[in-house]
């Protein structure tokens, strides 16, 4: 999308650590193991508070809980609809090692009582991606989507990319024209959705981000016909490598779609070419 | 491998809920979500307790826990090593819905002094596998792999298939013989490997098995040329449909080794062509 002069200079000044997305995502330390939170009504779509962001706040939690600072490995299960406003993430240490350890953070928020009301439950593995060894032996290759340019956002013309949502307004996501048949009502039936993933406000990706990334595609579902909210059930992420500057190209692609689910696979790459971060959701379909 | 008159007899006769498998996953109840077991020396891999067999002890003891019978989806996180003998299960219910509901089980044993020394945490989100729909839109297809008895099993000539570990006794594993290269010094290099897989004393697959079948293979780092153990961070399994009776495809891929760590997937297909389990795990690849 065309840039606006406020928008180029917003883009010079944000950095990791100081950005909307790091503000929005912010824990703060109520007694040991435990954070207050509140959900931005800026990462919703339509009434749904994005999964993706909730993830990576979760994941905050869990990074200042632990004592290594990156996640490899975070298993989530959704349990209830998140709303925007305050929450509480509990967390609890499993393992410490000396490479790795592990926890586990719950998100809360309240019934009208104050009953605390468990939305996600999440293990978590970290590590220190910077301590990894440079050895890359891999058979994956970065999909083949078009030029940045050539992709197509919320306002290219009519596509109705979730407009309407304040998470469109904070996300910089270009579809690749061949996986956005959905909005113009010719659905290719494939279960595939590819495109470049920025932040608005040009922050760079960094592992947390990236736990935001991949969920925050329109859902493979659009393209497989299907109209209507697609309720991720499980989602577990696997950061593999810290991600270099620029966008990301993210990849999702559902190839069981069964007996009302579907998973939801997805994998993100870099401006360096690498698998950054590999995903895998279960999903509940569609009636559409 | 040739049946003896014995096996065949025994096959006839194995039925699920009365088998070595069964058996050897029983939880016995101590106190309102507290499970008793006994990890089986006959599931271990050189020394090592196998890590499906474990989740399928786990996965057990949570579908006792849960009012849903079937496991939908499966996160477990590996924090120390499981050895044969005595462990305690200990059960959480996170959340009980209509048609899903969410629980959380870890499994501990015990230091000399008593101390319970936690081995794996699990979240599970289960389900009425008999309740979904019939309605499949894949495009997922079954492995290409050679009739069974065209692939190659322990007792077939000098392929050492992880010959003399406990557990190639309870499997009836056939590979595919593109992907056994590794056995006779010849990886191919491609993270990959196929086979058939059953329970040797003729069990049938149920939810629960499945959970096995996603880790039983010999791993992909063998046929990317690396030898040693590949021990599990997180492995997430989603249990698709409930699978029919007969022997079941595994296929397991991995398409970036990266940093020291590498993905497992696994696709599990039954007689039907269904694709009946999803996995993805992340382990330490092996140094060699």
């Amino acid at each position: 999308m065309a840039q606006t002069a406020e928008q180029a200079a917003q883009r010079a000044r944000v950095t990791i650590g100081d950005s909307e997305f790091d503000r929005d995502t912010a824990v703060t330390l109520r007694e040991d193991g435990v954070y207050d939170a509140e959900l931005s009504a800026g990462w919703t779509i339509l009434e749904a508070v994005n999964g993706g962001y909730l993830l990576a706040m979760l994941g905050r939690a869990l990074g200042e809980a632990l004592p290594h600072p990156d996640p490899f490995s975070v298993s989530a299960h959704y349990l209830t609809a998140s709303v925007p406003g305050p929450a509480v993430i509990r967390t609890q240490v499993a393992r410490v090692g000396r490479t790795l350890s592990t926890g586990q953070a719950s998100l809360f928020q309240f019934a009208p009582d104050g009953t605390e009301i468990e939305r996600i439950r999440v293990v978590g593995t970290y590590g220190d991606l910077d301590g990894l060894s440079d050895e890359v032996r891999t058979s994956a290759r970065p999909p083949a989507i078009p030029p940045l340019e050539r992709c197509l956002g919320p306002s290219d013309g009519p596509v109705p990319l979730a407009g309407g949502s304040a998470i469109t307004e904070r996300l910089d996501i270009r579809i690749d024209p061949a996986t956005v048949g959905w909005a113009v009502g010719a659905p290719s039936g494939k279960g595939e959705m590819r495109g470049w993933f920025g932040l608005a406000d040009g922050r760079d990706a960094d592992p947390l981000s990236l736990l935001l990334a991949v969920d925050a595609l329109p859902p493979t579902s659009f393209e497989l016909g299907l109209k209507g909210w697609t309720p991720t059930i499980e989602l577990t992420a696997h950061i593999r490598c810290r991600p270099a500057p620029g966008p990301l190209r993210v990849s999702i692609t559902t190839r069981n779609l069964a007996g009302g689910f579907l998973e939801e696979d997805a994998d993100v790459w870099d401006s360096a070419d690498r698998l950054v971060a590999q995903s895998r959701q279960l999903a509940r379909a569609p009636r559409g």
